[in-house]
């Protein structure tokens, strides 16, 4: 019998982890990158799809092209993070599907002709993976402060021009400094939001 | 210095949990559907909108009335699983705002006559949702089979009318049974999804 895991996790993963503002100097190597990419990839998606592509902005350079498409206060904190990824989706992502989906060979005919449902996929999908990506940080100790307020036009033409894939949302990532929280936010009780038939 | 969680942890949650095919008899309580909200209610969405409104169907005239309205093999998985649950979003959710992201007063206009915005968004946010509650469960040492398989409008009109709710995906519930599961199928490595600038 599978029992739960300990209040420690439980605490990590969820109850005690937070939004940060800020990180502090530890730097972040690119083998945790490629950890955070091996834990994530698992995660469910329909027809396996995975229509997540991530761009690690871990230079300067880099993370000043992002930040200058960055509105208000996210460019400052895009710049001062050790890195910033953008999470993005292939609108084209059903190409993989013979590969990924391979016990139902004509799944890729699910989304032949049918753009809306496409978009739509990929958007419920790469955000899917998206909190995956979040979550895979926290098993590893690290932080994330998700952020939706860019310029997505500019952000897919500096980034993904020509190409099919299309920002879905970026995020800063690093070891976060717990001295800048803010108080947590609220949340909805259960029964405000939950029906049980 | 924060530490990564363990490799039993780590496999729990991503490298060896699996979309499972079917469920043991072991019951999911009322206590444990708590559990699981109270779990993914922490998870991040943007300006804290959380849009995820959840429908359990835990009773056999419940879950008639879903699997009536779903595709294929869907039906049935419905039918066996101990719990399914519709994961919806609540176009509205900017009401909510005020209270919670107090801190920010005026976040609630940035939503203002934005009606298309506030679609990608609540798509956008629940997605983050449905992934922290497939997280939450496999915490607990549960596991869901997330469907997208469905008659969209019907389930809207049947378990949302009247209501600026609108489903996103639908999932099963339970302790998963790993005598029925398929090979897992493969994922992309890291360097054909993943840039490093």
């Amino acid at each position: 019998m599978t029992l739960p895991l300990s209040d420690e996790v439980l605490d990590r993963v969820f109850r005690r982890a937070r939004t940060v503002n800020s990180y502090t100097d530890r730097p972040v190597s690119p083998q945790v990158l490629r950890e955070i990419y091996d834990l994530l990839k698992w995660g469910p998606t329909s027809t396996n799809q995975c229509p997540l592509r991530i761009v690690w902005c871990v230079s300067e350079p880099a993370k000043a092209r992002l930040a200058a498409l960055c509105a208000g206060g996210n460019a400052e904190k895009v710049l001062r993070a050790p890195v910033s990824a953008v999470l993005a989706m292939d609108l084209a992502f059903y190409r993989h599907i013979p590969r990924l989906f391979p016990h139902v060979p004509d799944a890729q005919s699910w989304y032949s002709g049918q753009d809306e449902m496409i978009k739509e996929s990929a958007l419920r999908n790469s955000s899917l993976q998206g909190a995956y990506f979040i979550i895979a940080a926290r098993l590893l100790g690290l932080d994330c402060n998700p952020m939706s307020g860019f310029d997505e036009g500019k952000i897919n033409d500096t980034f993904f021009a020509d190409t099919p894939t299309r920002v879905n949302f970026i995020t800063t990532l690093g070891y976060g400094d717990p001295a800048t929280l803010y108080p947590g936010a609220p949340r909805f009780d259960f029964e405000e939001v939950n029906t049980l038939l």
